[in-house]
């Protein structure tokens, strides 16, 4: 199948570059950079330098002759302008942006404060959550892939969410997030003599991500939910832990949670349950995720306030985004689920 | 005045000598170590080379006939077991474990897990929050240094509290904190390879602070509150970094928040207020306090779902520790409040 | 093929155990520690959890009847009481640590303070380095993998000492080393709040990888060949850095230099040669290599005083240990040279 | 005093505020910065949040009517375009700037690549090395501090050189300093999830401290000494460590070595040596030294190849910048040379 990425020289399109490197069933025949046109990729994403010869092009509207799936990994209010003009029949889009994932054009007012120019393609596009959807993704054409704190909290909910264990009107998830969620642009606040060592607040009220959790976790309880939601930016590059604050409806035993997340996500490829009290690795850690598509997500009871603190864990740049991506392309495209990306983690690192 | 620190090769005893070998009205006389008996110190504190040729020396138990103060930094458990036979006519001790912190033997049960062979000790010590009781440390003898994410977080929280602002029965405490929080002790789970990077959960549920700020906020509400509290080992040496859910009872403006934080802490030597839309330093961040005494407070009102984010920071060995010793110190001997804690923190760093 | 691990908690072990755990010809059989025997294997390495559910066991004498292929990965000086044992016909044994590394037994009394119990042995082990021995591991059957930081400064100064370029006499090597070299063993100078930020000499006299750098490096020259090195700890897990000051006999320009590396690692899968003017990444640096098998090599010419610099980079768990190891036995057993060290490393990360 | 600091945004100028701001005998009446103007300097200095209400203000040629030191604190090159002007009776400058360190106009040529337009000025500048300049200094009016890593090789190698131990044509200094050193600017090379955790190689040829290196030693010497210098960019944010690899002329003993280290740098107040094999700290690390204006050095002998390896390690904001600025006004101006400058740095941080 013949790929094209729009937008690669940013982090999650450097991702994409790298795993579909090495995906049997693939070949990247377009790569565009604006800012990088004619220009080796390996020069911005130097792990690739002996892998690929590839050079950035400029965006052409006529991409879509050229491929069968399409992704694009430009920010947030570019892709409502590409895309529209890129769907056809036969070609596969995968949008890494948010520009597709709410249902609702009014959350687009609320969240990202624009009035969305094609509110019409909202319910076209499949939420690239396979551990919810995937079903609808065998045969989707359009699929939205959720924001990295999003899925993160999402999928570390949605158990006890769908069995109605937390009261629904008091959670809150405190996120910790590395630096690549934030981009490839420089600035003052990312400069490494002041972004290093931080444990800085970002956004602690109105983050975006939370109108896409509200909105699965909506789906999945029947009710209209809210959340809080904090992110901090800490001291790495990858990796998000969302630390989520619920509280039981009734009482509930340990073993009972743990047998709801067990059946929930029974043979999913991707999803670890972590609680390991005999190693050092006790709850999910983003420090081990980096290059990997695994969520991990533990849990603890705190009998004092009836509370259950949910752990999970995802690389932002791989199951957070990019591994996402791919993940949905294997099941809509009919490939074995986890082409591409067993690469497991490194360990120390 | 005449100082001994008992337990001074550890990290807060370090800071201690620190700050001490510059304090003007301060002569240390003693510092022991068990395990460095003999040594010099800066062989333990690298920075005190060139300050001091002090040796560490055994523990005596006739120490307070040398000293006019006594700083007790020793583990938590071994103060108890110290301080009844130092107490002394004229003596001043400073104790910096949880040994004396909580008012009810019942909350060592609890929270500790023994029962506390001097029960009798416990209302003889003043909490050593100078925020709270300045005037009750101007006469004391005895006093009992909060815990580090104990003051981080009821310092954050007393203002609304005291004007019952918010529901006290929804109180989360999302806490990170740096590596030297977990002493001097090597481990596995400490080995730099495995503890580098990590965000890493760290008694999600039960840990022993929360004891002293649900006594501390119920003294402050006349009500009985219980807390959430679940920290997190980040990837930083010192500071601590709060962020503290909590719920409005009644609508309030942005403004009056304000003005109840400035009313509250008008004139506190250590407190600052953060809120700066215009700066990269928005709300409080640990990574700038390093080496100061301040606890920097911010905060952030959520109209989504009526949600106030309380944000404080601070370094966990200095005002979360050595500073407040020193603090409530000088308050007790009536040196000057500020005497030797003027250090402002670095930037960049 | 059947593998057995000893030693396969460390972490060269688990470097092993992760890249054989997706190599498609290799099954692992065995995996031993004594500290951790009848344990899960992804208890100590978490990033194989999910992946296999092998336990680690103790060693066995017998274990050559159950494997065709055994790594040793256990400390310097454990090897040669093992391995003496192990070998037997039909068996390949590939040794992690130092002790088949040096031909000359008085070597070892100079840079390892022991005299070898089986100096027979030394000639039989080819030095695990395929770009130099690639043509004799085939038919090895008994290979010592290089240290990491002797294959790092070989694999750079092997195309100027065998074109015979540089002064012999005057070859300064300065390296910069993650902490996960040192091991899994937790001490107070490994302990996270100690070892965070260094930038510490270790060793900067007298390393025991100068003997095996001397040993290579004479061998290609035909003269004894004495080097200086210092290794110094930095602020990270995995990577090396080796620069290598060296000075020319003869003015040379820098497409000769080149021209001479670009000759001497032709075809080889897992040197790069770095020197990119136009990219931020214009010299090898390890933070790009984590988990990758490259050897990354630039160099710079100093007319001020006719040195040329030189800048080599590895993986010191990969390149200059487990994935030298899977190389070589890759290249003994006749697999794709390649096989299972696809990873090119993570960007940004 | 009353004292202006022009280019008070940067990070040297930030060191200077914090230090000054202390400093009992002065009164900071000017500081400033064109980016900033108008702005409180704590916005962009937040560690003066509560110190200090003084905002930036623009450059004004008349300042010197207001100050009686002024401190340029400007990127190289501007220096010149700004002090010419302020030179006036009675007023001390102290430039941290590079463009009055070299006293050969030919040097800026070399090394600037520019022609200076004051060369009749270079020789009126007292080279800010109290350690080789004190007495010269009590009666300057006009100071040019060294660079950071040009302080930290000439205090290392100063009492090698003028007690002619050392060979003279084969010095080497490979050093390893933090992000700070690069200044405050953003860009891709600097950007946090690019620059975090780099072994990055900076100007392994050519870098412009080696003209003020070359300058002092030949002076030290008697004789035009060239020396080596690669720098390489570590993670960290403060720091230099400068690993200098020397080679003796004649066999002499470490004890000699010792003391002539020790008779050199006897009584100076911010030279420590550092050679401690029973401590964890065994030679100078810039970790401990963040903050102090202490220099440390150590050094151990090679028998294998007749080596000296020197080790010294600043704070480049204090001792290799701004903490020489203060030290030389201290001296120039007749304070007590370590005032404002106690700060003796953290452990652990």
């Amino acid at each position: 199948m013949k790929v094209g990425i729009i937008g690669a020289s940013g982090y999650v399109g450097g991702e994409l570059l790298r795993i579909l490197s090495y995906h049997p069933e693939i070949e990247i025949v377009v790569a565009t950079s604006e800012q990088y046109k004619d220009e080796y990729i390996y020069r911005v994403h130097p792990n690739l330098r002996g892998k690929t010869n590839i050079k950035f092009t400029s965006h052409d509207e006529n991409v879509n002759d050229k491929c069968d799936i399409i992704f694009t990994a430009v920010p947030h209010g570019s892709s409502v302008k590409i895309i529209p003009k890129l769907i056809d029949i036969g070609i596969t889009i995968i949008d890494m942006a948010a520009d597709f994932r709410l249902k609702d054009p009014e959350d687009y007012i609320k969240w990202y404060n624009y009035n969305h120019p094609n509110p019409e393609l909202l319910d076209k596009f499949t939420y690239g959550l396979p551990e919810l959807y995937r079903s609808k993704l065998v045969s989707s054409k359009l699929i939205a892939i959720p924001g990295c704190m999003a899925l993160t909290s999402i999928l570390a909910l949605a158990p006890l969410i769908k069995n109605k264990i937390i009261k629904e009107n008091n959670i809150i998830i405190d996120s910790k997030i590395g630096a690549s969620g934030g981009g490839v642009k420089p600035s003052t606040a990312t400069h490494y003599s002041e972004r290093y060592g931080v444990v800085r607040p970002y956004k602690p009220v109105g983050h975006r991500h939370i109108g896409e959790i509200e909105q699965e976790l909506s789906i999945l309880s029947g009710n209209k939910i809210k959340v809080s939601m904090s992110p901090h930016g800490v001291n790495m590059v990858r990796g998000i832990l969302c630390t989520i604050h619920t509280f039981s409806k009734n009482i509930i035993s340990t073993s009972d949670i743990w047998r709801i997340y067990k059946t929930f996500y029974e043979n999913e490829p991707f999803i670890r349950l972590i609680r390991d009290k005999r190693s050092i690795h006790k709850f999910p850690d983003p420090k081990i995720l980096s290059g990997s598509n695994y969520c991990d997500i533990g849990f603890e009871k705190d009998n004092n306030v009836n509370r259950i603190v949910l752990l999970s864990a995802t690389d932002n740049l791989m199951k957070g985004a990019a591994g996402s991506g791919v993940q949905c392309m294997n099941i809509a495209m009919g490939f074995k689920e986890n082409t591409a990306l067993e690469f497991p983690g490194l360990h120390p690192v």
